[in-house]
């Protein structure tokens, strides 16, 4: 089989995380990134053989390293550009190389749903964007909402959710953004978070609110969620644990933390001690009438990772979402069916 | 007028707090406060010149200063006892010390609500408070859930709250702590926090969560309040401006995080840089439906100090509710009616 | 006696504190400050009654308080400004404002030392700096080195000192700023520091290196100190006792830290818990051989508050540096010879 | 030939990551690791097909999965077991189980230097240890000291060390310890870590002073290192360059911090994002004189593993220094002879 030549823009957070789970795809090859600056990503990528581009202004020059040509060399040489530019480069991106190259485009929710004709978390709307040219995969946040949400809804139907999100105030790698020391409510209601929720779950109303706090680590939320039919604790449980890319955590076994996540995670062999799955404790699952309370942990870094590569199969239409899901997940590490054992 | 007499039992972050607010009162007279181990704080109080009495086993000999007497020597000069020792030794104190020697006491909200006959937060029952020998002020979340709380509840009637409580992770004194890079949910669901809310708000249904956080500033609360009676953003705003102990402020003037409210209460010349009133961030309440969301930050280690003021005279029932708060708020510098200006 | 009439460019962290200080002088008068942006601090000096006066592009219309001129019309109304703008907006403003209005002017150390004609610390130079138009206070890390290695360069000669400076990431309402969780080393030999002391003891040879961390509180340096004669730890610690602004602090009174220090400056009253004295540890005061290695805690946002007061008397040449000094320390609560007590 | 049977008293932060190593070394095999706790690490260790053993008073039962006998039946199949019970608990192994069985044992640097016969650093004493039956690995921050103060000392030969360890207030995912904000000294002169080189470098002078700062990541040490000869920056960059499990990093490829070196070693493929080098900033060299300056940063979780692979084979004497750390290095991804790109 042919295997789908993928390019990727851009080579930070999440570009090399998406470079690294492309070469591990059967069905795909990495032609090459670009890169900007000079710094040990870029570095790294070098090391590993990856073709290396560039675009404007890049500063990669008098380092050493093999520049292959500029972006649009690279967009010529491939099936599909995932743009993982920082926001909100990947709409100026779309304008001004991938539009005039004819080039189908897979953009990170940091973009604005505008970017591109569909939203996508593969398993809520994987269907819906089969051979669509732009598609925008979701936020870290809205993919975890969409996640366990969606199980949710599908089972029980969602009236209306209420969700606190506790957010990272910056990336582990990140040493100029803080705060050290406070809390800092996002004043705005609602946070964005809820409405982009929308974009791949429509019927779904939730309201958000939002706070960073002086953590590198995960993103965590708590989620008031009020459901058409009365949900017990076991049930919920037993959802978690069968949706995919969803993981359920224990108390019992002393994951108390989104520390202790992070170190299970890298206990577990997750590649950079990343964690894909979205994490539900257990003993923080609650059910008071028809609302179904829970705690989730999101991984920034990670978590649409899986997504970028299902977003790859849906745009060019390969597959259905199950075989591709299944394929991520296998490739990646990622249990078929949520976290069986503890 | 006589004044009252009163002891303070630990002195700690509310004890010390607790007997310099009693110093400031017309109506109060610090008889002494007791100490344990030798430390800054002792050495503060005896800097200041109030007695130190002992309680066993404690380490406060040979360090230069005078010992008055043990707790015993200090309940027969009193007319009432603060116990300020760290939960749960109040409710060891009273059997101990307190009821032998047929003394009336305040306990702190760390404390299980039996340990008093009653628990208190002023602007909500200081009449049912009246005259009673044991009463227990709620913790300084409970405190900021009562103050704002009882307002909404007086205007519009509550059907349902749920809370998320953003805790910081130790006081600013304590090294010893951590979270350092960690959110921390707490796996129980409800968190204490709900329940102990109607000990003094006893009609309001609640369900809380809670999370700890690597801060030591603030705890910070997101609230959803279905209400009985459809509010209105503004009629919120003016609801926490008139209410006692609230204060509004405003991303507007640039507080947005628990750091620049911290910094505020320096600015407005609160002792300690303390803020003892509950703040309501103006741009985060909002209203959906009969809901009303808002956000509100608690500085732990003040708000209850006025209260336990205000409970001395309750306890002694030397005059109402308004009279003691309109007294306490003056001698401490807190605005009668909440903040009037930005 | 006529008092010296001060304006204060710029109100933010130094600036606020200036104003505080100023208005405790018998012999001065706070004309009016600066402002510029909306934001608490500016309505936190129009509550106090403070005259403010704008600078070009500022944005103080409209909030509901009268604005009583432009900086050229403070100017014309001064004796002296104290300029605490952000760096390095000092330089500019002095050619743009101070010297068009032959203004004496005092400046922080942020600046670069040819701000002005001196830098100043008024235990080791303000003799020097007596009747200069425009003087330099230094900054916060080097007016900490100033203070004690003047008294230790006065008793047994300095040789050489190599120090490290673990320094706060940000201050403590700064929320913008990190690191969250990294130590981030200053990677330049030496850092600036150690220069900037020769600028105020010229005679003294230090090389320093640097290092930020997760913290708000205060700058710890470690020194090593090799003297021209044989330091002993007890005569140590007796010119430690004896320095003007330093004080001796115990980890025998759990003073283990830097947060125990702030702590300490909120119960001995301090305004905002600020502590204007450089704080050593006893108990990490050594002697290996001709050399003295001490830690000592700066506290960034209030040690050179007392300096800007003194540096106007300095430069009105008003009197002695003895005479300010003593005046200075007086009005705002610090002890005349560091910390006697524990 | 005939494997070396391995057995890990103790599955934490140390034992866990030796588990891992062990079972990468061709010469080796992992007989099985004790649990006490059930948690996380154990349920790993469990999944990866590890046996599991049991120490008196183990919560192990319960949980659904085998325990293969007690640490005496593992004593019985091993040729050599490692120690990495939480300190000091080391001596106390050995007095109880070891020296019973008349095992072989490796300790870790939390014991104290009594509880072996040598202590151990590959590449400074390696030869000394063959044959040993009771070796002491050093301490992290010793072995960080032991790998490039001991290139130095061959070099140059070093008269004299100063050193400032700002160390990680606690692991990653320790969610107990703090502190949250603050610099904590040790208020102890000097700190331990001085002495301890000594029992590796025993002729090298060492005076080192230490503080706990809000980190969880690495520690870092300032060493200022009077030398018999002077040294350049060049050369130092060089022998930094050929030591083995040391690492040059770059400010100049944006690694300008624990956080981004943790970043780099995720980046570069290491196992758990661990790195295992001792990484000396480039930019941060500095040479005075005969005095050479340096900043390195110390993973505290992971320098150490190598040196217990290497302690195996001196302690059973199978090999040399040079061929030991040849095969250690290869099986864990360590370049032979630092880092040789940026």
């Amino acid at each position: 089989m042919k295997k789908i030549r993928v390019g990727i823009m851009g080579f930070g957070t999440i570009g090399k995380r998406v470079a690294d789970a492309v070469m591990k795809q059967e069905d795909m090859e990495l032609i090459g990134v670009t890169g900007r600056s000079h710094n040990w990503r870029i570095r790294s990528a070098h090391r590993k053989g990856i073709p290396i581009y560039t675009i404007p202004d890049h500063q990669l020059d008098g380092h050493g390293f093999k520049l292959e040509g500029t972006i649009q060399d690279l967009l010529k040489k491939v099936d599909i550009i995932i743009d993982c530019a920082p926001k909100p480069k990947g709409k100026e991106n779309r304008a001004k190389y991938y539009e005039p190259a004819k080039m189908k485009a897979i953009y990170q929710g940091g973009e604005k749903p505008d970017v591109g004709e569909v939203s996508f978390t593969a398993q809520c709307n994987y269907d819906e964007c089969r051979g669509k040219d732009h598609i925008r995969v979701v936020s870290c946040n809205t993919t975890g909402l969409a996640r366990t949400l969606g199980a949710i809804h599908t089972k029980y139907g969602i009236k209306e959710v209420y969700a606190t999100m506790i957010r990272r105030g910056a990336d582990p790698w990140d040493i100029r953004h803080g705060p050290i020391n406070a809390v800092v409510p996002v004043l705005e209601l609602p946070s964005h978070h809820g409405p982009d929720l929308k974009t791949v779950l429509p019927d779904v109303e939730i309201f958000t609110t939002a706070l960073s706090v002086s953590s590198t680590l995960m993103h965590v939320h708590t989620i008031t969620c009020e459901c058409k039919k009365t949900p017990t604790v076991e049930e919920a449980v037993e959802i978690f644990k069968k949706t995919p890319r969803v993981r359920v955590v224990y108390n019992e076994s002393l994951v108390r933390s989104t520390a202790e996540i992070m170190e299970l995670a890298k206990d577990w062999g997750y590649p950079r001690g990343d964690m894909p799955e979205i994490c539900v404790w257990k003993e923080a699952i609650g059910v008071v009438g028809n609302k179904l309370l829970y705690l989730q942990a999101i991984h920034q870094e990670s978590d649409v990772v899986c997504e970028n590569i299902d977003a790859i199969r849906a745009a060019l239409d390969v597959c259905d979402a199950e075989t591709s899901m299944q394929k991520t997940n296998e490739s990646l590490g990622i249990p078929q069916h949520g976290m069986v054992e503890k």
